[in-house]
């Protein structure tokens, strides 16, 4: 018999993260880190795991989003579905009537990105792999296949991608070698959230330097003269050769961005991430010229490779920011990567909120042994909170993240947190009807 | 007692048009026009209508969309809502939470419009007015203070869009009478949709001339010596003074765009819709320098005002083509007819599917009476499906769409209808099981 995908599950998890302000940002001043969480099953029995990150309200609109595309998941054959994760991508993406309400982009475009992701950790799985050795050990050939180029060839080319995989593809083993040995890059957000006070800001600052980082962010946008003494406090407590990174989370327009940045710049901002809207390419572009040497850096909110290829294409930004959820999966996640390597830039991806870093860094450890073949100027983000409830969660040392090593793309959370933390029938949300009233109410 | 929102109902309306394919074109072979449908209830039992328009499957995703968000409008006051549309709006599409599934983007953004929509429509008929001319009656500074310009500064200011109204205001009178006297210019897409064949074409051109049409638009991008061919006939159809516009649906990547419409320029097409994706500001910017004389016009996907800002900025556009239900309503709609007004772009709404020429025409009317003060190159889209099934349905006569009178948006589909085509369980769905399947299995 013929083994096929059985049932899809969706399953709306939320974790009440704003009860501490744990992740507050100056646009997300209560987030409650939340997933659609996407549970593949096999006749045989196989699973994949996938999740789209959200941060609370509206998670129930993506489970519905991710239900209704998993309609088209459901009966078909689990060697097709793994030998070609890329042709499930282009018929989610592609379907004639729900890409009305993208296309590419929004609740139904991250519903194709949590069913294909789910469908790449059931293919490592298989292969007894983790992802990012899965995609490794993949040709230049099979990887560019897996690329939808339709709207990308004047940016990027079929022949074009072959080549740069080509060219690195000789020094794969050496660097697999190395990252596992040593690790990935990490970089920390944990000090820098905007609801922590000024001694819990300096003193994560301390710690994250003892830890080994040697890049820290911090949330700014909410108050001027806040942002200018918290950058003090972190720029004396980290001293001069640390990197510090700033989040303004779209909060500004693009004058208000070089307005404000201007008057924090003599405490030597690294980077200026999310200055204006996410859509704005030709904003990112007049921010980054007039900020440098400060570097420009976006993507959780970049809704697909196109976006990423203009931000590129108009030099708007000095770093790519991937995020695992974001977009329709791992096949466009290798598109973007395959883009900035064409361009030169470093690919930081985002990370933090649930679930993001277990995923995240098997696309850039890939990109480190077979697409870009760096880790200059290259580093993920890293927020130390819900790891405990994933069966494979990310291990960071020194400031590195360690090659997992258990076979999937590590986004499975493990029953208990599943049972415990469903929204709104778990038991961790008994008692907290406050929490999906709109904003402003709390 | 303070007039609140009561109950805002949401219902699931799918018109099976696949049947016949009206509306076919190269990205949408078999669309069924459908709609998330809105009707806002007060408890002095006064209403209001909106919707957003979808093509079919998914629109179960649209309607639980508006459903999380009209838990932020039941039990408002009805006489603030009325009185400031924006400050809802900029509340829906601000959630702290929702918007990390845009962020305006998308279906959760198209709920947003749905319901601010609705909440015009309510005040239109509190009014006693269309809702171009409650919009005509208010003031420049009513206006301004109706639009978010966070994100549009760097390309249009408040002071600058009141400078705008300000400088048409004292012809808005006169403009009025004329649009009472002569209706607004039309154009129509009735001859071209892909699924028609060469007679019917011809057939259909020649008739749209007969009715008074100056510009008529063909669908492409299926197969080229198909287009030929049909250019052909319809040129031949119409004689050498009726523009033919067409509209290649988002099918083509930027290289192939330019070449394919060269094939085409002999016919001398008067724009390209859609020629790629609608994300690719740059991309379009590239077609448009190469084709010139051959205007690019894009919009029906163009997901909110900073894309729109983009397209301008970037000289990518000659035609800018609103679309009643994309963005966040009217208000949003009002900040993008600023932007074209501020840039000498004409607006030349999308319109068809079910409902939308009764909504834009509102939208078109109240520009040439309060913002543009033209129609010069300017026509409203105009499809002859599903009239039928509205209260205060669109009147098209000479080739113009005639002033609505009623008091209104012209939302509200006629509760027969709404009965009759409710997903799945009206009568008209009976026995139609293989509708709701993925493409591919059609």
């Amino acid at each position: 018999m013929t083994d096929r995908i059985s049932s899809v599950e969706t399953i709306d998890v939320r974790f009440p993260t704003s009860r501490h302000r744990d992740g507050s940002d100056a646009m997300n001043p209560f987030p409650d880190y939340s997933a659609a969480y996407v549970r593949l099953r096999a006749t045989s029995g196989a699973e994949g795991h996938g999740l789209v990150f959200t941060v609370g309200r509206g998670t129930e609109i993506q489970v519905a989003a991710v239900r209704s595309l998993a309609t088209m998941v459901v009966g078909q054959p689990v060697a097709e579905l793994i030998a070609d994760p890329g042709a499930l991508a282009r018929r989610l993406v592609g379907d004639s009537q729900i890409r009305w309400l993208g296309p590419e982009k929004g609740v139904v475009h991250m519903a194709a990105g949590g069913l294909v992701n789910a469908v790449w950790d059931l293919a490592a799985r298989r292969a007894g792999k983790p992802l990012w050795k899965l995609l490794a050990d993949l040709t230049p050939e099979q990887l560019v296949a897996q690329v939808d180029f339709r709207y990308l060839r004047d940016a990027l080319t079929e022949a074009e991608a072959l080549a740069l995989l080509n060219a690195v593809e000789g020094g794969r083993a050496e660097r697999e070698r190395l990252l596992r040995a040593a690790g990935y890059p990490a970089y920390t957000t944990t000090p820098g959230w905007l609801g922590y006070d000024d001694e819990k800001l300096a003193r994560l600052c301390v710690e994250a330097v003892h830890a080994g980082y040697r890049l820290i962010k911090l949330k700014v946008g909410g108050d001027l003269a806040d942002d200018v003494r918290r950058m003090g406090i972190a720029r004396h407590a980290v001293g001069p050769d640390v990197r510090i990174a700033v989040d303004a989370n779209q909060i500004w327009g693009v004058p208000e961005a070089i307005r404000w940045m201007r008057e924090l710049a003599e405490f030597d901002p690294y980077w200026i991430e999310e200055p204006t809207s996410p859509d704005d390419i030709i904003g990112h572009a007049a921010v980054r010229k007039a900020l440098a040497p400060v570097k420009v850096a976006t993507g959780e909110h970049v809704h697909n490779a196109v976006m990423f290829k203009q931000l590129l294409q108009a030099d708007a930004v000095d770093v790519v920011q991937i995020d695992a959820c974001r977009v329709a999966g791992v096949n466009e996640n290798l598109a973007i990567l395959l883009l900035a390597a064409k361009f030169g830039v470093p690919v930081c991806p985002h990370a933090g909120g649930v679930g993001l870093c277990e995923l995240v860094q098997h696309l850039a450890m890939f990109d480190f042994v077979a697409v870009s073949g760096s880790t200059d100027d290259r580093a993920i983000e890293y927020v130390d909170h819900l790891h405990e409830h994933f069966a494979d969660p990310v291990r960071v040392e020194g400031g590195r993240y360690l090659a997992p090593t258990a076979a999937g793309m590590s986004a499975e959370i493990v029953p208990a947190a599943l049972a415990a933390y469903r929204f709104p029938d778990g038991p961790e949300w008994a008692g907290e009807p406050v929490v999906d009233l709109p904003s402003g109410s709390r």
